[in-house]
C-alpha cells in the first residue's frame, strides 16, 4: 500500500514537471532530460509509468478535466455551473492545471487539446443540460449542444482573459459572471433564483467533494 | 495621390507579412529579413514606415481593433452587437486579423495585447454599453465595465474554439449564439426582439460601412 501510493505521488510529480516545462518551452523544444531534473526521480521511475515525450503530454492532458467534482444535486443546471466554478477554484491553486491553462495557447498543441480536454469538456456538459432539458429546467428554444459548446470556448476566453490581467486571482469571480450572463438565456425564470453562481460556490463544490469518504 | 495611395499600400503589404512572420515564429524568433522578403518591398521602405521590429509590432496590434466598423443605430445595444458581429465577418477573411489572432495566444505577446487592442475593444463596448444604459435598454442590475470585460473575453475563447475546430468557417454563427445567450441578461425585454444578431448581421454591418462615401 506504501508503495503503491509513492507510486501515484511520483506519477503526480512527473506529470507536473512534464507541465511546467511544456508550458514553459513549448512541447517541441522540451526534453525528458529537463522533466527529470525538475521532477527530481530517477530515469527509470520515470519510463516506468511513461514511455515517451507523447505519452507525457497526453497525461498532462488527461488531467485538465475530469468529472470527479460533481456531485448529484436536485438541478441539473447547478450541477452544470458546479463543473465550471470548481475548475475555476481549482486553476489557480494546482500546478498542473495552471501549465494546462499556458499550455493551451500552444499553437502546436491547440488541435490536440481541441480534440481531447475540451472534447470532454464539452460533452459533460453537454450530458447534464440535455438532463436538466428532460426535467423542465430549460427553456424551449435551448440547444444543449450549442450552449455547451458555447460556454467551454467562453470559459476559456474568461480563464485566458483572467490569467493575462490577474494571474487568476479574479478568476472565479468572472466566471461566476459569466454564469450570472448566460443562465437568463438557458433556465426557466423559476428556476434563476435557486441556482449557486456565486465567486465561492467552487471552494464549497470542491471541499464538499474532498469530505466525502474516499470512492464516494 | 497616386504616390500617397502605393505608400499606404506598401505600409499594409508590411503589416500583413510582419503580422504573418510573427504568428509563424513567434515574435521574439521573427527578423526584419524575413518579413522584408515575405513583404517584396525594399528595406528602406520598410524601414521608412517602421523604424524597428517593436514599431512593427505595434503596428499590428493597433490594426486588431477600430472604431471604423460602427454605424450609429437608434439602439446602442444593437451598436454594441455589430462591433462583434462586424469583426467576426471580417477576420476570417483578413489575412492580418488572422495573424493577429494566431499572435494573441503567444504567450510572449499575451501582456502587450492584454494591455493594447484588447483594453481598447473593453472601453468602447464599455461606453456604447453605459450609453445604452441612459437610454434605458439594460436592466437595472447591469454593470457595464462587468459585461464589456466578459463579452470581450467570451469573444476571444470563441475565437480560439472556432479557429481549431473549423479554422474560422463557424466563426460567425459561433458569435451570434454568444450574443443570443448575453442579450436575456442584459437587455429589457422589450428590447430583445428589435435586436439583430443573425450570423448574416456583420456582414451586412461592413458591406454599408464600406458603401458609404468616404470620410463619412
Amino acid at each position: 500500500m506504501a508503495q503503491q501510493e509513492r507510486g501515484i505521488r511520483t506519477r503526480r510529480e512527473v506529470l507536473e514537471a512534464a507541465a511546467e516545462v511544456f508550458a514553459e518551452r513549448g512541447y517541441a523544444a522540451a526534453t525528458i532530460s529537463e522533466i527529470l531534473s525538475r521532477a527530481g526521480v530517477t530515469k527509470g521511475a520515470l519510463y516506468f509509468h511513461f514511455a515517451s515525450k507523447e505519452e507525457l503530454l497526453r497525461g498532462v492532458l488527461e488531467e485538465q478535466f475530469t468529472e470527479d467534482d460533481i456531485l448529484p444535486r436536485s438541478s441539473k443546471l447547478q450541477e452544470w455551473v458546479d463543473v465550471g466554478m470548481a475548475l475555476a477554484h481549482r486553476l489557480p491553486r494546482e500546478p498542473l492545471l495552471r501549465a494546462g491553462a499556458r499550455l493551451m495557447t500552444d499553437p502546436n498543441l491547440q488541435e490536440m487539446f481541441g480534440k481531447g480536454p475540451q472534447v470532454s469538456w464539452v460533452e459533460l456538459t453537454h450530458r447534464l443540460l440535455v438532463e436538466a432539458g428532460e426535467r423542465g429546467e430549460l427553456l424551449p428554444h435551448v440547444v444543449p449542444e450549442e450552449t455547451a459548446r458555447f460556454v467551454v470556448n467562453a470559459w476559456n476566453g474568461v480563464q485566458l482573459g483572467s490569467q493575462i490581467a490577474t494571474r487568476w486571482k479574479d478568476l472565479e469571480q468572472q466566471v461566476s459572471v459569466l454564469f450570472r450572463h448566460v443562465l437568463p438565456a438557458v433556465a426557466v425564470p423559476g428556476m434563476l433564483p435557486q441556482i449557486d453562481t456565486a465567486p465561492d460556490r467552487g471552494e464549497r463544490v470542491v471541499a464538499e467533494v474532498r469530505g466525502l469518504p474516499v470512492g464516494v
